[in-house]
């Protein structure tokens, strides 16, 4: 087939270091520049986007993908121009390279800092969405860095045509076309290849399905920026205010039940369980939610309310649907325990007036995104006001949560002397 | 064999996810504490270790272990009051854990912002001198980590008695013993376990030789943090003060050799090269410094210097030695270009009096510490002014160049709301 050629992954990849080393001195009006160009020629395109676009479309009707995978796959006009927008937004953040932190004095006079830089190249792995590609792309730029693109096979030709219009702004600023590469082929084989790359590409950042998540963990000796699970709570303290609780039960199941940061599971302290579920449960059955109790829950809810039992594995799922497991405990710490047992790490909510629970709640529990009083629907880059996601980490090394520009830069040390020497 | 007995790591490994939940949640008065007591406990017992090191010197004579081998393994009295005494530093620092960072309000009311946390459950895993046993301990046990040691087999018992005191610290000050625990056999088969344990600790801190590290890095799935080769240049400028360049030079290669950061090639600019090169070279001959030189290198020198002509691998080699490999270059971007193709990326040097040179040079090399007018021999936690050092990471993510508490931390998000939702 056309699509599934053979390609020379490695030599990619050593394109891509060279690339890496010139975007990493490039000056950010230099990068912005080319970022605009880049937004403009997607504006420009517009029309043989969506004719590419349609290629991809007419093999996944072929193909019988779901109309809902479908539809996530097709660029409009309306798309399209939001895709160009996110890269001018991307454009108007600061430039987080070259900050220099911490620049302190030694008693023999040499001074001792930090200076902000890209990480180098990054593999970008992603399934669906044709958007990321221009979203990753744009991050990766804006940090200096030089991205390797790899997306699904079924936005073949959405992501291939969306390429060419970000080469085209590189070349436009005068950057290297090198600094974005779209991986040609559907051929899955090229997938391992950029994960042995160990030597040229510094990082990788998968975007997708558990699958996918699980093989590059198990091929990969390159570093990997990854997203497990979003199993998350919201627990109800005793000394909630009960109408906020309410609140932001449901909000955070209902707003959009589809994402990593949506409740899944809500833990509620015995001492209000009685006044607080009933009302909770009926509003939630209301708004389509499936209820999966445990025993105590039951015996608190009026008899007609159908809800189900929940079972072992429910504490451990991620629903992404209008499923809510509800479960009563004892103590703030039954309910830490019950997180630290069943959180995926991601987010985790307490609803409390106390400040003493709540600042128990922030120290103990260990997730990538601890709130107070607020929906776990707002653990997002933009919502945190980092300007732009690359995705959200659940690993606990390098970067946590939600990865703006900064979570694609390292840092390394500068020694400013004037001829010290070791004794 | 005894000491090669069985023992059950994935269990062990449990216990620390266990212990790290109760060190994340301990004051900074509790584990100071445990560290002071750790250093009380070490003197006392100081005639204990040097019998149970004696244990170790012998078998290592049997076994027929090198002079130099043998002397890094024993400990006597100022070595374990050295030990202590290290301990005792790690408790003058400042706990890193806790501390919030750019607590910044969003448009919505609701604050944002980051909370240092330690990692949770670190392996080290290492070679030679058993006082490593001691110092990773502490460093783990400040920043609020649990930790599971697996030193050498050479130092097997002397590992063993240093861990049983650090052990009573715990206990005495009331933290689980098991924050610390020693793999307490000799059986290879315990690495490859505790490498597979990746669902109960979060990093693997190799200290040792490239044998051990490439072990590691390919068995382990677990994030680690490593250490590989120093090759570390100095480069001096057509600008440097030639005096200062001669000291840091001097100072850079012969003040110790054996280590990493010593400079292993000296880069010199065309346009000083006639004039510096025979000086430094008969400086470092007569330091006793073998020379390995280029061809132009070589028709700069009077004849009756005896050097080397450098082979291509000279350039990537870590010699840890007294010597060292010499090349003149014919501009700073050569200089650079060297470094990108055969550093290491752990520490390289500029030695000028040019402003802009010495700004290229920091943002251009893309090192774990990039120094101007500095020894390269001051790459190095405790110079750095980091009060102590887990090792010297050479990898990009996470941490780089010196491992300080901080390395030993991460950060998560944190929200404070009042009842925010999701629009």
């Amino acid at each position: 087939m056309e699509t599934s050629r053979q390609v020379n992954v490695a030599a990619m990849a050593k394109e891509a270091r060279q690339a890496a080393r010139v975007l990493a001195m490039a000056d950010g009006a230099v990068k912005n520049k080319a970022l605009l160009i880049m937004a403009v020629r997607l504006l420009e395109q517009s029309a043989w986007l969506q004719e590419e676009n349609n290629r991809d479309l007419q093999a996944a009707e072929a193909a019988g993908l779901s109309s809902a995978m479908i539809d996530r796959l097709r660029l409009n006009e309306s798309r399209i121009a939001a895709m160009a927008e996110g890269v001018r937004q991307v454009a108007a953040l600061d430039d987080p390279v070259g900050e220099i932190t911490a620049l302190k004095a030694r008693p023999n006079g040499m001074r001792v800092g930090k200076m902000r830089v890209p990480l180098g190249v990054i593999g970008v792995i992603y399934e669906s969405r044709p958007n990321v590609t221009a979203d990753a792309a744009a991050l990766c730029v804006k940090s200096g860095n030089a991205v390797i693109l790899r997306g699904g096979s079924e936005a073949y030709y959405s992501n291939r045509a969306i390429s060419a219009c970000l080469m085209h702004g590189l070349q436009e600023a005068g950057l290297p076309m090198t600094a974005v590469q779209y991986i040609d082929t559907t051929d899955r084989a090229a997938v391992g290849e950029l994960l042995r790359c160990d030597a040229d590409v510094d990082v990788i950042i998968p975007r997708g399905g558990k699958d996918l998540i699980a093989r590059i963990i198990a091929e990969s000796h390159i570093p990997v920026i990854k997203h497990l699970d979003g199993i998350c709570h919201t627990y109800v303290d005793a000394e909630a205010d009960l109408a906020m609780a309410l609140a932001l039960t449901m909000n955070g199941k209902m707003q959009r039940t589809g994402v990593c940061n949506a409740t899944e599971t809500l833990l509620v302290h015995r001492a209000v369980a009685a006044t607080f579920l009933p009302e909770v449960c009926q509003q939630l059955a209301q708004a389509g939610c499936q209820l999966r109790v445990c025993p105590e829950t039951r015996t608190l809810l009026p008899a007609q309310l159908a809800v189900q039992d929940a079972r072992a594995e429910d504490w451990d799922t991620e629903y992404l649907d209008a499923i809510l497991s509800i479960r009563v405990v004892a103590s703030l710490e039954e309910a830490i325990d019950h997180i630290e047992r069943h959180s995926s790490r991601h987010t985790d909510v307490i609803v409390t007036r106390s400040h003493g629970n709540a600042m128990r709640f922030l120290r103990e529990v260990d997730s990538a995104s601890v709130m107070v009083n607020a929906s776990s629907r707002f653990s997002d880059g933009f919502e945190f006001g980092l300007g732009a996601e690359m995705g959200i980490s659940t690993d606990k090394l390098h970067v946590r949560g939600p990865v703006g520009l900064e979570g694609l830069t390292t840092q390394k040390y500068i020694v400013l002397g004037d001829g010290q020497l070791r004794r």
